[in-house]
């Protein structure tokens, strides 16, 4: 199968959705679904596009991320530290590693996300969670909830 | 895990290889192995450039591919229908589709192919593999081998 990219951040008969369902911990960020998985690659690949200043979910859950950049640049705490990240950076997220991506350079910031078809439900924060994060004033500086 | 791209398209700490051992029917490519796999993502994650006028070996396999092409334009067999390439393109492959890659636009043509991890090895056409394909003449005049 072939998916015609349109420019623009769009691929041909792709629809673009909201980010999530039944949670607000987020801003300016849209999804499309380019992928459901197929055969032995049981994984389903999603595009994020997070807009100035926007950012995603501050999570951790049990599965795993693999983030590939596309396009624009922006930051991402992953774990412990906060990276800055630009088109084709690779990020792997292993579970229940704290993490959350912003679009801190006044451009978008767009990425591919792979998961696991089948996977649980992030975790957000609870506040002895945002405590002990914000013990590091990187972090504290960086984080959105 | 932080996977910086250094422009050019190399990543830091990542390899250049030769595309495959024990077999020449191919031209011109280079692979980088991006991920190996993490928890519940059992997929290996490469890097492929063709230099221009360059190809991938004519195949097909148990295994699926899911390709995202990343830089430069090209065109792609897939089964029985020929395909314009070029940067942000989705590209699935089902099992035992025949596919390949080329670099005809002048530029070189590099995209991400992701994998499980364990996978069967990819079958070359026999001369009467050759002469089906041929009897599309898109595909007599695409394909390489």
């Amino acid at each position: 199968m072939y998916i015609k990219y349109l420019d623009n951040c769009q691929w041909e008969n792709i629809a673009l959705l909201p980010y999530k369902d039944g949670d607000t911990h987020y801003k300016s960020i849209t999804k499309q679904i380019l992928f459901e998985g197929l055969e032995d690659i049981p994984c389903q690949l999603r595009y994020f596009e997070i807009a100035p200043e926007g950012y995603s979910t501050l999570e951790h859950h049990q599965h795993a991320h693999l983030v590939i950049i596309l396009s624009g640049e922006g930051e991402v705490l992953l774990g412990d530290r906060v990276f800055p990240v630009r088109g084709k950076d690779i990020i792997t997220i292993p579970a229940h590693t704290w993490h959350q991506f912003r679009a801190t350079k006044g451009h978008p910031l767009g990425f591919l996300c792979l998961v696991n078809v089948e996977r649980d439900k992030p975790v957000l924060p609870a506040e002895d969670d945002l405590a002990l994060l914000r013990r590091d004033p990187v972090i504290a500086a960086f984080i959105r909830s």
